[in-house]
């Protein structure tokens, strides 16, 4: 459901912002994000004590990589999950705006597109494990909508930074899809960058450590 | 007093952004939604040690239904009140513009819009009570501030997901009004989707915990 | 110095705005409103423990008579600097963007205006008193910027609800000024919509209660 | 790191309000001031118990000033990170944007901006330890977002505040650059208005105090 309702979030407010600000794409990014940032937040608030509130494939892997005690078949159920509510968040979204449900074909996929990828999803797993290991978990909802807010803007690909979400996308041929051919190469730079997000966080937050209040 | 003043907020807002941004019908909803979260997180704050700052009347049902002992006379009062409010917050809004109190003619009733209704009022309900039931009360007031500023833009609807507001809104003809005609559609809606969230609660909040912090 | 950093934020940030933005008055408002709601949060932070961070003549009144024990010579103190604040920070505001200091030429007094005045400093009375007799006072930072960011706008007259405030910008011939025959009849709307939000707050708010938290 | 991230998203999302906002130079800083102040707030949150998340010369050189028991090997070090991560994030957000690194030709020294960066960097150096003063380290993230959010409006020289981001911020010929012939007088300004700053500190904030909360 968390996935869902953010592809949902995601895709409706990119249909609304494509729709009422027809003559500045700026303008629709800016609604696109600020949506998105305030959406996202409150969905980790909701879902953080249900189910951690993942959303993110590589933030499941990376919470495995880096400790947690989760079996191979949770995880499977988790990216399974993912997978299947970021599609279903598209097709929400789709029916609520009546657009269709198509195939996207926006083709996002260039050199500078992908490294900006590897730089949204390393920063969004240091972000996350940075809080989680110095006790402010309860600020990831906040901290990640903020992140995203502004990962729209600084990396060039507008910050996908998760694979169930980018999956979800291919399903709209509105502002927010992605046509297949560009996302299996934005999966790979999304995995690349959770490999160096990984890393950053041993680097940096070697042990958890308790919070400073 | 808190609905009155929430459908100031969105009625005032939204007669200033159409009359100060007459290009973008965007940017008009962009103003309108920044003020309108901005503004109902902060009343959240005033009200809640009140009344507990339903300013909804699905909210003060959904209340009922899980678990508050409260009377039926005393929901007839909320309910009575926030109606009430409501209306004279659109009044109050035309007032201050200078602008007549006259009833809507913005036919919001579609069917992509109707479903927008039942995912925002879903969507609401189930934020209010997982926060209050995870000991997280006093984050309802940014969380609901934050939720409604996305849910302008990623429901088709731009989810009103309040009955008294709907009503008030009903008394104004300018950019956030509703017609009559539209307005019983999108209250229906709001009950369907109220029940849903609700059922949600049930489901992955079933008994109230306590706060992680 | 709180005073004068304000004016300076509201001038300031209304000059870049209307020298950035030519095309649309309400995106130059937008830009305004933003600037001001997250400057004024900041500079209620960092003035707080110093002076209570009042920045207003009406807040101080307010606060005497809703039993603050601060002698008549400590109100006209606070009071004399936050005029003289006021006026400094437009001209420091005009003297960063080269403008010259000049009195303002923007009529705003209309019936409506003054409504929006008398509602906007009510509100912000309100506000503020609730959370300090809730135990609340360390949210008034980020809840009065995020009241003015929607007063801008819900209110007809952008919410200027401080007699300070509206003295300094008499004296830039910008965006956010306001001509000198226009300026008294705002002090007299604020000074009526003090005196109600007292009144409410005595109502709604009856003894210092503690926090919920 | 945290310099060249901040200098990322300062200049990324530059390039990016630049090329799809071309209409409106106000939109655009709108969109890029809106994702550094997203972006310093949840960099600060990271870094914060890594680094002390400085980020900044003269953040660094005022610790020093006001008592933090640093050598002078340490600070030369600090410096040294962050002007070499500035550049370093110059040449990022190029390479994501696929725009050429080049000595940027934007002359930005008037006396106007001079004033406006004397301004930021005093009023960024006295809420920094205003905060840290009064036992609120913990909303350094969020309030410095929030301070340069607004300050990007109301200074004229839209608050580089940075000797370090200043500097890598000459490595871009984009929206967000700086000629070098321009960068010096702003070091200079930087450097007088963090001297004013920490002069502010001592006087209003003269010795640690405990939270009041």
């Amino acid at each position: 459901m968390g996935t869902g309702l953010l592809v949902a979030v995601v895709v409706g407010s990119g249909i609304a912002a494509q729709r009422l600000s027809p003559g500045d794409v700026g303008l629709q990014l800016l609604e696109n994000s600020s949506a998105t940032a305030l959406g996202l937040a409150v969905l980790i608030l909701i879902f953080q004590p249900v189910s951690g509130a993942h959303f993110n494939p590589v933030v499941t892997l990376a919470d495995r990589t880096l400790g947690a005690s989760c079996s191979v078949g949770t995880i499977v159920a988790y990216v399974a999950a993912q997978v299947i509510g970021g599609i279903g968040g598209g097709v929400l979204a789709n029916a609520m705006f009546g657009a269709a449900t198509a195939l996207s074909t926006t083709e996002r996929a260039t050199a500078g597109h992908l490294l900006g990828e590897v730089v949204a999803t390393a920063g969004l797993i240091l972000l996350i494990f940075a809080l989680v290991r110095t006790g402010r978990a309860a600020l990831v909802g906040p901290a990640v909508g903020a992140f995203v807010g502004a990962a729209y803007w600084f990396t060039s690909s507008t910050s996908f930074a998760n694979p169930a979400v980018t999956i979800g996308r291919i399903f709209t041929d509105t502002f927010a899809g992605i046509a297949p051919a560009s996302a299996w190469p934005f999966l790979a730079a999304q995995l690349v960058g959770a490999a160096l997000g990984v890393g950053l966080v041993l680097l940096l937050f070697p042990l958890p450590r308790k919070a400073r209040s």
